[in-house]
């Protein structure tokens, strides 16, 4: 059930290799349950249940899940922590081409396993304490991506702000993408799916440099060259944006 | 405890009036619930600590709030209603516009009790579950902000991610206004904070119209008139605006 693989991606959380001796007994308690959710409902089956089938001890279970929900989302405390190591490293290069990148190390784990995520996006949207796990999940990487931008743009007036804004916003796209490949079973090709969304919002504030040239973004024609105009530096800037839209017709 | 209003805007839920007689109990099943809060936790405080305090029966409790955690956020039901109300009828107008306005109903409803909403904001960082009561009704804010501006954009080539990657910046800027307004103990204006983080998602896509001059930008000063000149129509905005930052010395 969890041996279908994508560019050899697959990890130690479901189903590859992992150096440590103790990945075995993890994998086939992962397995186990899966197995038993989508026969007889997440609801249903207990942990009793779930280690009998594996043939392990109650007390293995919770060696490594804190409870039933945490077998579901076997990978996402590894994920945060590459994430956040990526970060670290990650001082240059614009912050929001940054947080895009971050968050595809998101999208890769799910990339990894396709038949998992996609049975996991089905279980996840019918039993109401996986969705509440779901979105405690979320709301860490998008903790961990407000948290670099906010250093990245310390000092800046409203840097917090456009911090969270832009945190937000990347989750929202990045999700965007991934739910669409998840929809369409986990067929496509899950990169080109997120990166389509991703681009959306670099678009958005403007910021489509080096990152821009892998994704699908259209490059502007040359005839999209701009005329410069010259306004006082107190203008706020959304007034000269407002202005210029109402001179190209759009306002 | 839950006696400070502002404006006159104290509803229901919260200390204010109600047309049904059932009122009073509920008051008073809140208002046991965080005095016993407060002093001994919110874990450490039992249903059955609250009913004896509030001189009511554990059944009345439960006819009020299905959990414990539920007394913690007893307006949000109304909230979530009142906001698709005022979407439902919404149908002119900026679309980005008008789901800050949405938006803006739930800074509403904090300011319209600022002390039970301070309270409420300590007690919620402290104490996990509250956390996660608190994610899942963040989450039905930006679903409710999301489906609105999908319909908005029904028929735009990737009108969904738009409306998800905005509904996101929306509820993202709203939170980051509420809670500098929580930080500073309820005492300053709630929607001076929320409108100030709102402009910059207005900013961001350059709708700025109507709903701006209500809110508390800085009008710009008359010596900030800017010149327009004229780029060509197929000039995406961003560009204009990077251009734009680089010579005003931004860049």
């Amino acid at each position: 059930m969890t041996d279908v693989r994508d560019e050899g991606r697959a990890t130690a959380a479901v189903g590859g290799p992992e150096p440590s001796d103790k990945a075995p007994m993890r994998e086939a308690l992962i397995e186990a349950a899966f197995q038993l959710f989508l026969v007889h409902g997440f609801e249903r089956t207990t942990v009793d249940d779930i280690v009998a089938r594996a043939g392990v001890g109650r007390r293995s279970f919770f060696r490594y899940f804190p409870s039933k929900e945490d077998v579901v989302f076997p990978e996402h405390e590894r994920c945060l922590a590459e994430m956040s190591a990526f970060l670290t490293t990650s001082t240059d290069g614009e912050p929001l081409d940054v947080v895009c990148d971050a968050a595809r190390l998101v999208m890769r784990m799910y990339a990894a396993n396709p038949e998992f995520s996609v049975q996991r996006y089905r279980l996840t949207r019918e039993v109401p304490s996986l969705r509440g796990s779901e979105l405690s999940v979320v709301h860490r990487y998008e903790r961990t991506l407000a948290h670099y931008l906010r250093q990245r743009y310390a000092g800046d007036d409203a840097g917090a702000l456009r911090a969270e804004v832009q945190a937000a916003a990347v989750v929202a796209a990045h999700n965007n993408g991934l739910r669409t490949w998840l929809r369409g079973g986990g067929q496509g090709d899950a990169a080109k799916a997120v990166d389509q969304s991703l681009i959306f919002v670099r678009q958005t504030w403007g910021g489509v440099g080096e990152s821009a040239e892998r994704s699908t973004a259209p490059a502007p024609a040359p005839e999209d060259d701009v005329i410069v105009l010259v306004a006082p530096r107190s203008a706020p800037i959304w007034r000269v944006v407002q202005k210029i839209e109402k001179t190209l017709g759009d306002g």
